[in-house]
């Protein structure tokens, strides 16, 4: 059973009624974010149950020494961690001196979260019967500001239902935190300066190795019958500062707290310079007042739904679970800031470790590019141009040379830090997806620039690591390429694996085509290139050796490409044929017997067919995606996303629309039994890849926007907007129309079931 | 630069100059062992400079919890710990209060290490000036009983040189001692009971999870000018304990203690009777005395080395090498115990865990068959068959089941505790070695009753391993073998390793013949093993159709079978052609750059060709050797013997011999720059075999004893003995002739060059 105790609303995430049980899980799901921080639904004031404590910080990042059973050559010597950062949220409470602890309380009702995407803030209330009988509501509105993205703010409202007492309000700041994950139980964090001033508080604190330097700070004012009460200094040790707001309250009246807090840090500022950062912006922040900030939060949320929404008409739950995926994304990345990029649990949890996996290129970048301005894709894109030193010397820890570029399977900071052989050694594929990636922002934006300023360059570096990771076979007169692992990583050290080779070939021709455009069309870039690269006509005329003899397994009886040498020698027993006991295989099969079996954990040669798709014809499609399927158990939460798309190609629509549901639901009714470690953001891109590119059918060719809409019949109808090249596309699709709106003044001409159609500004365009 | 500071001598290790630098070598080197416990060489007195202290107990282990960067289903949760045991061997000396630290000493000369190989004791001397000025000389010899095995004795001689003043000497045992290998600083022995009793002590310990009872004891005397000096009571703790003996001693006089400890445990006795058992044990030593119970010790050694010696006239460093060789088996095992096996680090040191390896089939066989009473090699094959039931419980982990059985890779008691994937999973060739072994005992001794016995219950569990593990491959038309690691672990995961195969075959084919064996000759024995394995023909029927249809790699062109499927594919760069810059490539290499690369750590095709010699032509052999040998590396220490024994059969001596060279010195010259470590015990065995297999040529062929004697140039002459069946046959092969002769009563004919010739006793026959 999968869990249902979120209720289905299609804006907002909603819990209502207080378990234990669930805390953890509900702490993923309700996380907040502002692509520069964001943090787990924790509880402000303290909770002796059962949670799992994170607030994390882009950017900011531990080396953990890397824990391995018997180190391999090459490995990693550390692997990033995300990491928890000081707490700037704590509220704690006590009334007549008891603390208020949802664990300990005798009586908890009318508990309710809410989780309000479309503005982009979250609420808890409560009534909560404290063991000294002492009856109390409470109200704690908080959120990160998508507009100051240092400040976070609370608001408390704490109201006594039986007797007036003695309350005491105590917010304060505590770096004395820890990490569930952690390899060695090293200290990640050092603080070296604690201070309170009036109203507000300051701890410095950086990372131990990394050296991140960050100051946690926070401002609290409380009012009680429209009057601001003064604190005291509360208790301050090495890592902890808090004030003390102390009164009699009387029953029936409210006291309201509320407190702005957050991180400033050396990425944004000088290290000397973060305590009067925190003022500067406390200043700020403090003028504008919650109220304010709130309103300014629900704007910037409108403005960003405005372009990213997809509205689903006649089923709900579908809606909320696209809306959640379509926010968490929002959440997780906004593309302001070039040196971020999009973790895998983005600010909801630890597991994983590193921030950019080719997630960010094969799944995310779509995303990003049709629903923001470019600039965001463009900084996605500077990201791993910026890494290319560091690519270029993690392929020569492995022993390529010659500027070759093997980029990181998982990084924080360019260097990879990922620590399995067959995982960080081998599944270089992540290079291709890389290069694609400038293929596809290309082919969307239509914008050439980023190839001479810094695309080239990463090109090269990939061309030259493919040139030297394969090997000309004797035997079969083919370049080959031995040892991968492909997307499937249910295989681990196979040979000739398709996606991998194909991507190979198409990098070298990619290339090398984008060489001759930039020498004819940019000769001075072309220049600074060559000179910059050393590179040779002899090694430009090995890759078109190998582009054009590269081997490709393929089998004859079947007329289907193979995923890699060998694989008709297994047991071909289709997924369906599997006792159901058998899965999911990752659970119930020993890794070997995973391995030399059939079962595709992701879609390896599909995945090539889905980039590549105008290089195979639909037939081709339809033999290969019935070849593979059957055996695919989609155990990646980034396998079903392509199935679907490829289900619609094939108008499929009841299997597209299976796969669509496989992910679009995946942490919210919690599929895979691990939500409390956070969320997976990246697949949630897949999500919205399943609806715009599956049933929408959008795709860019030749410079012009295209649709085959369809619909699964279980809707009534959907929309979404594509911003292509600064003119933005609504697409309405239901049952019995499809219906097409352009923003702005100018007319574009799309492509509708292969036929031009012409969109006029102000106008509803039948298609 | 190899080591060279051991001086050669035939009989002894000697070194002769004290270098901090080199205590933690000369703690391996000097290591002294008696089956049944051993310890390093580590000082008796306080030492405060580097060491690496170890003292190990036959079979005492701790499950340390497994540490791996990423859980994969089916590892095992511990990696059994070779567990460094409780200090009896500690002797603390003052001299006018300060204390007798080789590390603080103001001079040190005379220094002398020796182990004395011939008669199995080690000694240590020095002249040490003290920080105070006091200049002493001291001999400590110190030898593990052989005839008492839960008994170690010392014997401390100390003169003052320069003046007249107080000493102290203070025996003790400490139970507060730690690993230096430990995955998560567990505590691994918990302390219960420390007593004194006179001049006895005793420390009652057991290991964590494991509960391994064990008492510590010692009993230390004290003589000086013909006087037994009466101890006083040291210093106790929860884990210490000592005696202190102290006098007024005169210059040129000298003072002796000689002590006797070591360790009871709870294999050999009740728990409870472990301090009493320690008190008879040493009742009985204190009685014999130290000069006897060394007597005693020199004549075992010298009943040992009379029937296991290599003498090598010509060649000091070979002889010396070979002995020690000899030497350190013999002190790791000597076979009483079916409960023990031989690690392959022995007592040296803590690396690798676990005792049992496929190194004790594959290698350690031959020699205890040849060197021992055919019990020894009974109790190597019994350990096995006590095993079954853990190893049909390891595949059923992996996911067997009816009784399947693969025996792990790594053990204690029966259970896997390696965790690397591609070892403990894949390597699963080791099943077939423990195949051979039961062949080559029967084959070697001619005693067909284990087989009924035992035997034939685990040939069954592993013939239907194999019937599980391989799978029919429609597209060949054969039974194939998915996703193995061969015995050249420099592949991992690939298809259809040939020697994998070609055991596989060989499994099912012995199996079926000893079943049909043991039906008409013990058909009790067979109604016995028939229902219990519940055995079915229809699964003799599966084993029969892929015996019959396995499939084998093979090089149409080269005409030689291949290591596995896809072979041809690489990069055929010999190693010869390899810069020196990049080798050992296990240094220089990234593991994925080993996987593809053609290398081979140790022998794959050629080890079956070693195993099975008798199924293929000496053509054959060439072949396979000419086109394997110029890839292999040999980073294995285990694989140079085998190169070396099929260089010797195809007439390359010069080739033979330089295999042999990079065995038998290997840790002498510490080729590897490990040894502080520890020893490579298994591998020593392969030496061995490099000599009486290979040079000697010795085989047993149709119950009957043959060699094809040849000698390296570089040697004068040498000369082994082999216990064939109860006769003693010793062959002496000079650059002349080679000798013959038989102890005993009874002729016995032989091959030689495939000729037989009698042996008459009493009478060298010249051959």
């Amino acid at each position: 059973m999968n869990q249902d105790y979120i209720k289905v609303d299609p804006w907002s995430i909603i819990e209502d009624n207080f378990d234990p049980e669930k805390v953890k899980s509900s702490e993923s799901l309700f996380s907040i974010g502002n692509g520069a921080m964001g943090q787990r639904a924790n509880f402000e004031e303290q909770y002796s149950g059962g949670t799992f404590q994170g607030s994390y910080i882009a950017g900011v990042y531990y080396p953990d020494k890397t824990r391995v059973g018997w180190w391999k050559n090459g490995y990693p010597e550390y692997f990033a961690k995300v990491l928890n950062a000081p707490n700037w949220i704590g509220i704690d409470v006590f009334v007549d001196n008891e603390p208020l602890d949802l664990n300990t309380c005798t009586k908890v009702s009318n508990f309710k979260r809410e989780l309000n995407m479309k503005e982009g803030w979250y609420q808890r209330s409560f009534v909560a019967t404290l063991p000294n009988g002492i009856e109390l509501s409470a109200t704690i509105t908080r959120f990160l500001s998508l507009d100051l993205d240092e400040v976070g703010a609370i608001k408390m409202e704490i109201e006594l239902l039986n007797s007036d007492v003695k309350i005491r309000l105590v917010p304060y700041l505590d770096s004395g935190i820890t990490n569930e994950d952690t390899n060695w139980d090293d200290k990640f964090w050092n603080t070296t300066a604690v201070q309170q001033e009036g109203n507000s508080a300051f701890i410095e604190a950086h990372t131990m190795k990394t050296n991140f330097a960050t100051c946690t700070y926070m401002h609290a004012d409380v009012e009680y019958l429209g009057n601001a009460l003064k604190p005291k200094s509360g208790k301050q040790t090495e890592t902890y500062v808090s004030l003390e707001f102390e009164t009699q309250l009387a029953k029936g009246s409210k006291i309201s707290l509320v407190k702005f807090g957050g991180y400033t840090v050396s990425r944004n500022h000088q290290e000397s310079e973060l305590v009067n950062a925190a003022k500067n912006v406390l200043k700020q922040t403090t003028e504008i007042g919650f109220d304010h900030l709130l309103q300014k939060q629900k704007d910037t949320w409108a403005k960003i739904w405005e372009m990213s929404d997809i509205a689903i008409a006649g089923d709900v739950k579908a809606q909320q679970g696209i809306r959640f995926n379509i926010f968490q994304l929002n959440q997780t990345y906004l593309g302001k800031d070039s040196r971020l990029n999009i973790g895998p649990k983005g600010f909801t949890g630890e597991k994983y470790g590193g921030s950019t996996y080719w997630d960010t290129e094969a799944y995310c970048l779509p995303f990003y590019m049709a629903t923001k301005n470019q600039e965001v894709a463009w900084n996605l894109l500077e990201y791993r141009y910026n890494h290319l030193e560091k690519a270029i010397e993690n392929a020569e820890k492995l022993g390529f040379s010659n500027g070759a570029a093997l980029y990181p399977m998982v990084t924080m900071n360019g260097e990879e830090c990922h620590n399995e052989w067959e995982i960080t050694f081998e599944e270089i594929h992540r290079n291709g997806a890389i290069a694609f990636a400038i293929y596809n922002y290309y082919r969307f934006t239509g914008d050439y620039s980023y190839i001479p300023k810094m695309g080239l360059e990463v090109l090269i570096g990939i061309a030259r690591f493919w040139n030297q990771r394969v090997n000309y076979s004797e035997d079969k007169n083919k370049y080959v390429m031995l040892g991968v692992t492909g997307p499937n990583e249910y295989e681990n050290n196979v040979n000739n694996n398709w996606y991998t080779n194909y991507m190979t070939k198409w990098c070298l021709e990619y290339t090398s085509e984008q060489l001759n455009v930039v020498k004819e069309k940019y000769p001075e870039d072309y220049k600074r290139i060559w000179s910059k690269t050393k590179l040779t006509e002899s090694e430009t005329d090995e890759w078109s050796k190998i582009m054009g003899n590269m081997y490709f397994p393929y089998a004859e009886k079947q007329g289907v490409y193979l995923q890699q040498d060998g694989f008709l020698d297994k047991v071909l027993i289709k997924v369906n044929d599997l006792d159901k006991s058998e899965r999911p295989i990752n659970q119930k099969w020993s890794w070997d017997r995973i391995l030399r079996s059939p079962y595709i954990k992701q879609a390896d040669v599909l995945q090539g067919f889905y980039f590549f798709e105008n290089d195979f014809t639909i037939e081709e499609l339809e033999k290969h995606f019935d070849f593979y399927e059957p055996f695919t158990v989609h155990e990646s939460s980034l396998s079903p996303c392509v199935h679907s798309i490829q289900a619609a190609m094939l108008g499929r629509m009841e299997q597209a629309y299976t796969f669509y549901l496989r992910t679009s639901r995946l942490d919210l009714d919690d599929y895979n039994k691990e939500v409390e470690e956070g969320l997976h953001i990246t697949s949630m891109a897949g999500t919205w890849m399943s609806i715009v590119e599956g049933f929408g059918g959008m795709r860019v060719k030749n410079d012009q926007l295209c649709f085959t809409p369809q619909i699964p019949k279980q809707w009534e109808s959907y929309s979404f907007k594509i911003n292509f090249r600064n003119q933005i596309v609504t697409i309405t699709v239901s049952g019995q129309e499809v219906n097409f709106e352009i923003s702005g003044d100018k007319e574009l001409t799309i492509q509708v079931n292969n036929k031009p159609v012409t969109l006029i500004p102000g106008k509803i365009v039948k298609a």
